[in-house]
């Protein structure tokens, strides 16, 4: 399988962690692919009409996207305990916590790219709405993350954990951390596994 | 369950509509709830960190986001035909046309945000990318139009459709139909459905 990857796409590494954490990390070939929002990249194009990565091409040409779609399927490549649980309460709050964690990404892109324009065409009202939706998500976290220590590692784990990552990756002024002492416990751990370790993200290609 | 709803948004649309396939529209309260990119809901922030619709708020509590995950919960609470299918070469078909459709009402929403602004504060590079994107999907979806035409309606078929409509209502000078006769006609039998008429976006409350 063909996975167009960057070290720096915190949605590659949602991919990349359960790749690790599910043994199935040599299955997949690594495809140096960079993207920007206002930068759509020709040959990726191909495969993917929205320019985005992840996007993983099978050995029989099937494409699939985005990191959600190849995550879960993924997941049903192996045959070790499933991030994807099958059990209904467990599923919907693993799935739910993926897009708690995908949506906080969402708005820390869309943040950072306002951020990096000329002063004169950034937004205000948009810059204000991201942060307080990120403080929000933090301050719910903090308030789960009992819950998350207590749950078997899943899908739900490595979609907030990459979200909180991708923070001190890009925002590292950001003290995430003060007066957040469960959740900033809860990260600690989750930086600690091999998977997260080895899919540490550079800005060096 | 209570449903944070809007007449207008295309992914709480998704969940209607699979609520009316299902049979399941009776059992959901909707909330009307206002949200803006740049306007975060402060009633809503209590339940969705992110501001975001749709949000389903469970009998017992339980807080589901964002539309895919509504929309797989839903299709496990109904006896009918699965419209998230369970084997897996479809599953992951309907998954990743799902996928395609949100990823296509993602840009469509940036766009229009940006073309919203002043003219002094839009940034051509991304209004560019926006169009290329479109543009490369719906010519894609061209060619995938006799593969949508053949397969079981599933919730694939549901994000797809939903994009087309939302370009028609909120891009109705794009006429996307011209040149992709076979999109037109898959699109005109999704607009024949009772569940897709009785959900029709309106520019009223």
């Amino acid at each position: 399988m063909k996975l167009h990857w960057s070290p720096r796409s915190p949605f590659v590494r949602k991919v990349m962690i359960l790749a690790h954490e599910t043994g199935l990390e040599g299955r997949l070939q690594l495809i140096r692919t960079v993207v920007a929002m206002a930068q759509p990249n020709h040959a990726l194009l191909a495969d993917n009409p929205l320019s985005k990565i992840p996007t993983l091409v099978l050995d029989d040409g099937v494409v699939l996207y985005d990191s959600r779609v190849i995550c879960e399927y993924l997941d049903h490549l192996h045959d070790g305990p499933r991030l994807f649980p099958l059990t209904p309460v467990e599923r919907w709050q693993a799935l739910r916590r993926q897009a708690l964690g995908d949506g906080i990404l969402d708005v820390l892109l869309l943040w950072r790219n306002e951020r990096m324009k000329p002063r004169e065409r950034q937004t205000q009202a948009l810059l204000d709405a991201f942060e307080l939706k990120v403080n929000t998500a933090l301050r719910m976290l903090e308030r789960e993350a009992p819950a998350l220590n207590a749950a078997p590692f899943d899908i739900g784990h490595i979609g907030i954990g990459c979200a909180l990552s991708y923070i001190d990756f890009r925002f590292p002024g950001r003290d995430w951390r003060a007066s957040r002492p469960q959740l900033t416990s809860w990260h600690r751990g989750f930086q600690g596994r091999p998977s997260v370790q080895r899919t540490e993200p550079t800005d060096q290609d």
